[in-house]
């Protein structure tokens, strides 16, 4: 009871203090964006502004911030996790798509009608371009004024509260050998210019950091389980400048960067300038550039395309592919070791709780080659909580119990690759429920995994491709059924998705989640995921793609009615096992190869 | 040969003329789209300029006109159909999406690198403001300079020439009674404006003919196939107006008008400009509005949403679903007569042409009571035709041949309601070839007709779930899966569609078409298109919701490998012919229903 408490107090105390500084500036609201000046996903801790105001640890949801009351809007992801974490006397908690809940705009758009008018203060270094504009569009009609501020009020109170605002530099930065990047920085650089002159532009600011990461060959440490650092760059055709703590940039990376110019961070915003004549053309992805880069470009031509370097960052090389290989067959290693020893103890009848699995599976990713940690904070979920879709938390509390689900979502980085994978598995003796959901999402899983698709196919097809069993059960889960993962970047990255409004067209050399899912509160949750490439499988005027897998992992056979697999969906399973063991078992001791051959065996 | 003669020279003239004009005003370049004023696809016969020029007749496709040379941009509809019908000494046929061929932004910054700078000229009444916009931010970076000319060239080249440029109004326009259309203007005003408040808007300026015809219960024949009339229209919150010929709007339209104001038609632009005050909210749906009515707004405060009416226009109330699916029994008839009366005289040994076909299907629709006529150009294609999606002229030289298919896409309007449907049918005996391939199609109708799917569910989505199993066969097409379809009004309307880029939620209420196909040049093609009504089957917190078929006509039981089919794929179609038969066989005499019960029948 004491820390909630304090996390009453403290939401209550910063909000008060907040207001203070929106009444100065006359501001009706305040905008506090998830994202930060690098419209990262995983914000460095100081960069945490609305999870230190809100008490929300989401990685997506915007908090808005009234004169009387405030609001936090979240996904159905969060939905549990929001009631959870925010103290309700001070927050409103609004569920995106949920009957009766309003968005942040219909939310607004009451405020502007019931006052009049309403200005809202933003920081326009935290907001796309993009956002901004639909949300001036949306805004504009109801008379609600945006409002740049100058410097982020959050960070105003936290300065007040006496806490630093400045993204510590102790940690290094280091450079990834061609070995494991497969391409040069000059190569990379050749073809990003190649493209800027495809799009007729001279000048391309770039701020996000796994952007700036993949250009350089650079890594960090600066946020969490994504290894980047905290950078801006500009490449122009025949210029390149890295803009980020000088006494991090030692020798070796020097060498490296031998043409490109390295500034210190605070020196963007002139360089920019500078290089922003009114007969320069600068290219501005609009959905991963700022607001705040926006207004640094005064009269320049802007040419609003996607960065070419999201494009080519995604589209990985042969050697980034191998990498990506290597580093799922440890995670899949690992978790393999992970679901025998599960079943070991449990078996013994030990008694284990969220908290030792997840242990347990950070463990064996560790003891891999080149670990470099997790790739996202484990999902370690037993029992109801399985139903919590991004239950972060893994508790010593919460005990594996009989009769129940465990949800495994974990992932780590190791030098090259960087991994991500669920598994949910039966506890004791499964229901027939629990068979016949899991069944389903399988079946779902399996058929986008074994589907062929030509050239030009959106992620909005295969999402649906991936629905389609499910919904005939009734089922469905309300999250995207799956994302680009990075080259030892990060865990979620653009352009391509698999969601019901992905129109970005999947090609080979990207690497995808596929991830569907089935939740039901108090009941449970179930998510079954693996990393995959995009391959092309036939040539031709229009080329046919298809996915190999990445990861390596055997489903829960308990939970598995093979009687309602198709024929061609037992076929695909058969042939991943076939491949699996081939892969697994030589990396195996034979406790662990007696377990997965067993686990791989569906007719038993 | 002696018609062809004359079109080359027709063409090469025209565009002589156009150049001299174009010159006059130091144009590089001319754009001539295929929409006219009101943004149709069928447009009246003085407004198809594109076509006049070029000699293409398909009904989409753009015209770029440059000074020595001319290029036309079609999607894979259009490939062979294009090539055909323009002179290719003066028209060059850009294939969209074919490897090889250029997109006219890509052909535009070709042209405008060689020269260095490009100016283009377009008529802003004939371009969307979306299309406008999504063009100048591709086209500024490279040099190519938008120029809104005043009046049309090509209709000044026509006036040159000694055509007219004015659409006639001797046919009438008239109303269509609340007991077919289920609401009163009075209501649709209302229900305009309840959805003009919640977006903060006063003003609702309406481009589109169907939006207009739909808003005030009007129809009239001033474009083939659509009962539309040359009108616009503006919605304020206290006012409404009908701009269009008033000779036409006789005593029984003003009564049922009483509350509209109807003025010229050339008092249109005059009312939006004195209606858009400095203060006035004006709502804008910039994928339905051209650029000639955005710059007629001066400093107005634009908002920028789809327009409430076409949502509306598409969601039927239970009347107009009545309607449509009376409409759609009676074309089924003609259909089912058609397939008959086709079978008959075959097996009697009469040898038929494409145009006997298409002529008989007409008859039969004009036979069915309250018919008005067609609702798009008959597509009676026989071999090799049949791969030509959008094949518009049955020829009465070609004939059906034993071993061959007939694709019969054709559709009516009715008072009410409007039809269209696809059937692909053997001639002899089929080929195994065809009988895999129009199975694969088949199954790919039903997997999307059967698909349950929850609130929120994307075109995009449904149409990659009716592509899975053609795509896991290697078989593709390229056009989308579906398009909506009005009551009584267009046989394509907005805003749902299932496409790869449809983002539209389908809501029940709504009609669409599915029709996927399969096609290869030179080997012939297949399209099996029904229309389906969305409804929901399940309420809840969120609804699911499913398709009920609209169109009732057998499928080719010789072309069915009933052993192809999956056991819920059966199940569907049994269920699908029991419903037929209850619906038609009370509709027919004793020949057309025996024969209907041998062509339903599967077993035998």
């Amino acid at each position: 009871m004491a820390s909630l408490d304090f996390a009453i107090s403290s939401t209550q105390t910063r909000l008060l203090q907040l207001r203070t500084l929106m009444a100065e500036q006359a501001l009706d609201g305040y905008l506090v964006l998830a994202a930060d000046e690098h419209l990262n996903e995983y914000l460095p801790q100081v960069k945490q502004r609305r999870t230190w105001l809100s008490g929300f640890t989401g990685s997506s949801g915007d908090f808005l911030v009234g004169t009387g009351k405030s609001w936090l809007f979240v996904d159905s992801r969060y939905y549990e996790q929001a009631d959870l974490e925010v103290d309700a006397d001070w927050v409103a908690v609004s569920k995106l798509e949920r009957e009766g809940h309003k968005t942040m705009v219909e939310t607004l758009e009451i405020l502007a009608l019931e006052a009049g008018r309403f200005r809202l203060g933003f920081d326009p270094h935290t907001l796309a371009i993009d956002t901004y504009r639909s949300l001036l569009k949306r805004l504009r009609p109801v008379r609600v004024e945006l409002v740049a501020c100058e410097g982020n009020l959050v960070d105003q109170v936290r300065l007040e509260c006496g806490e630093t605002v400045i993204v510590p530099t102790e940690t290094p930065i280091f450079t990834v050998p061609v070995a494991r990047t497969g391409q040069s920085v000059p190569d990379k650089l050749a073809a990003v210019r190649e493209a800027m002159v495809k799009a007729n532009a001279e000048v391309l600011p770039i701020t996000k950091l796994d952007q700036v990461a993949w250009l350089f060959n650079l890594r960090g440490w600066d946020v969490p389980y994504n290894p980047v650092f905290i950078a801006y760059a500009i490449v122009t055709t025949d210029a390149a400048y890295l803009f980020t703590a000088l006494e991090r940039v030692d020798a070796q990376i020097r060498e490296a960067l031998a043409e490109v110019t390295v500034l210190p961070y605070a020196e963007y915003a002139q360089t920019l300038q500078s290089l922003s004549s009114e007969q320069a053309r600068v290219l501005i992805d609009i959905q991963r550039t700022t607001v705040g880069t926006f207004r640094l470009l005064g009269k320049a031509c802007v040419v609003e395309v996607q960065s070419p370097v999201e494009k080519l960052k995604a589209h990985k090389n042969a050697t980034e592919l191998a990498q990506m290989q290597l580093a799922n067959l440890k995670a899949s290693r690992a978790k393999v070791r992970t679901l025998q020893w599960l079943d070991e103890r449990l078996q013994a009848g030990v008694r284990l709780s969220e908290l030792d699995v997840a242990r347990k599976v950070e463990g064996f990713y560790q003891e891999e080659l080149d670990c470099q940690g997790l790739s996202f904070n484990t999902i370690a979920a037993a029992g109801a909580n399985t139903s919590i879709v991004h239950y972060g938390t893994p508790s010593a509390e919460v005990f594996l119990e009989s009769g129940s689900l465990l949800l495994l979502d974990s992932g780590a980085q190791y030098l090259g690759g960087t991994t991500d994978d669920t598994r949910t598995v039966s506890i004791g003796v499964p229901t027939a429920e629990q068979i016949l959901h899991y069944t389903e999402v399988l079946k779902a899983h399996i058929n986008c995994a074994l589907q062929r698709f030509p050239q030009g196919t959106t992620g909005a097809q295969l999402d649906g491709i991936t629905r389609s069993s499910l919904w005939l059960a009734g089922l469905d889960y309300g999250h995207g059924t799956g994302h680009g993962v990075g080259a030892f970047l990060n865990v979620h990255e653009g352009p391509a998705g698999l969601n019901k409004r992905a129109l970005e067209p999947l090609v080979p050399g990207m690497v995808t989640s596929i991830e569907p899912g089935y939740y039901r509160p108090g009941w449970g949750g179930i998510r079954i995921e693996n990393l995959y490439i995009v391959r092309e499988i036939e040539a031709g005027p229009t080329p046919w793609y298809g996915f190999e897998p990445l990861t390596y992992i055997p489903f829960d056979r308990r939970l598995i009615d093979p009687s309602r697999l198709e024929p061609r969906q037992q076929q695909w399973l058969a042939h991943y096992y076939r491949v699996l063991l081939t892969k697994l078992v030589p990396l195996l001791d034979s406790v662990e190869e007696h377990w997965l051959r067993a686990a791989c065996n569906l007719a038993s």
